[in-house]
């Protein structure tokens, strides 16, 4: 199944990003583009990097063989809807969600008649919006493909062989699993991570100004990714709930456990859980999805 | 009071740092290094960043005009009466321990004769050992120094003046409310980190192999400061242990607060909360204690 025009509903970090790899890497695929946003349509066309930005959903697919719905989660149902009336009937329908389970869902509810193959691409930075997109941001991440029981077989290797010639190695696996694993992957670090900045902001004890200055003792770490897209995460949020607080759960035994090693003075308890951890640093490290630089795999 | 040879007694991240950054901006200045552990003294022979590497902590300190303590804070009292017998009785001592209260005790306690200054230089990476100091470490980064009550001016002048020539830039304040400011900044931080990356590592539903591959999805963000030195961090948390469990108190709270916003999908909440935290990381970028890039500062 050759795709020769790429639609991409959403323009802001990924589906700018998606829009600029197709550019660099399949130069014979046409690319249209369209977003909710009056503004960001704008941009989009200034910074010129779909061959045409449309003014509605349903124009922006017309002709299209896969489209792709780079919007947040709890906005996939809508542009779903918004699309329907203007897709080929053997359009293939893909989305770019940090949560499966819901999203799929929504969008087999909402276009019942097309082979909707949801996928996640792993890979992000903390910025957002059309200008924040680049064309190497898939490059070696990896990207999930999440086929519905009963997809059709040419749909889900259209969708992969896709993300494949945009950079990204591709895994498959079922929705459930997909929101489970990122749920401990990504859910629950920038949870923590919103968690611990906003703390830091609000203590009486230590002023703002002085958690910014002393930030490099390891506090900066986590503010990286709590300057995330707070829409974007506030859906995120929503759409995985029950894997979230699943996983929520098993961070606060830990931290109960380490808090009590703290408060009864146990050493050795501490030194071990520190030991451990580690090696898992070591691990990423080695299988390339970090450097020890450490730029988090993005070099100036 | 002029300072012509420093001892450095721990020869590990840190303490090699300061024998490198000495030999490199202070080039008159003499510098002596021990450390208890043999193997550390053989390789920082080798790596040849101190003028001489003594096998005694007392032989170390003779002569040395100002002696810097760079052990995990558990040890600085026992490094404390090691030296004491080599010091000359002019000698100014300081350390560089990431908590301050206890510490100050401890050597108060340890060297009543001596003038005691500790200092905090809020500077590291998640490297360990004699082969990972750079001489640059301290380049633009705050030490915080914590003059004892009654401490003589003209010692707490010469750590401050050595810092800033090592690069820092340096503030002064007392020691229980360094202890605060860095169990925000940097000990709660560390805490949660090393629990996270425990409990993705434990999870029956999610391989150990699946965290590592998909960890840019913030995963892996945790994990730079969970590989820390083990040691030197459980120093820490026993050392200051009232001013992490304070703050994780509040962190638990803040928690609780968001983890219910998700169960009842109080988007809202959570929309108004990571709009909060995105500010905070804009002000850790515009002072200059870390970059957008990110790489924390430390350039390729």
């Amino acid at each position: 199944m050759a795709i020769g025009r790429v639609a991409i509903v959403g323009l802001g970090l990924i589906g700018s990003s998606v829009a600029r790899a197709v550019k660099a890497r399949l130069p014979g695929v046409a690319v249209a583009g369209y977003d909710a946003s009056d503004a960001v349509r704008v941009e989009a066309r200034a910074l010129g990097f779909c061959d045409a930005v449309a003014d509605g959903a349903a124009a922006a697919v017309a002709d299209a063989d896969l489209v792709v719905l780079a919007v947040p989660v709890g906005r996939m149902a809508d542009a779903a809807a918004a699309i329907a009336p203007g897709l080929k009937a053997d359009a293939i329908i893909s989305d770019v969600g940090s949560s499966k389970a819901g999203v799929a869902a929504a969008l087999a509810k909402a276009l019942p008649d097309h082979a909707v193959i949801p996928a996640h691409p792993v890979a992000g930075t903390e910025n957002s919006g059309p200008a924040a997109g680049f064309a190497t941001l898939f490059d070696g991440r990896w990207c999930i493909v999440t086929p519905p029981a009963g997809a059709p077989q040419d749909a889900v290797t259209a969708v992969t062989s896709f993300w494949q010639a945009l950079g990204a190695r591709v895994e498959t696996m079922d929705a459930a699993h997909h929101d489970m694993v990122l749920a401990v992957t990504s859910h629950l670090p920038h949870l923590i991570a919103y968690t611990i900045v906003g703390t830091a902001s609000e203590l009486e004890e230590v002023t703002e100004s002085e958690v910014i200055k002393y930030s490099a003792g390891g506090f900066r770490d986590f503010t990286r990714i709590a300057a995330s897209d707070p829409v974007m995460w506030r859906d995120v949020f929503l759409a995985n709930k029950d894997a979230v607080l699943a996983t929520l759960q098993r961070f606060n035994e830990d931290l109960t456990v380490l808090q009590q090693a703290i408060r009864r003075g146990d050493g050795a308890r501490l030194e071990e859980w520190f030991t451990r951890t580690r090696a898992i640093r070591r691990s990423i490290i080695e299988q390339g999805q970090d450097d020890a630089a450490p730029d988090f795999g993005r070099k100036h």
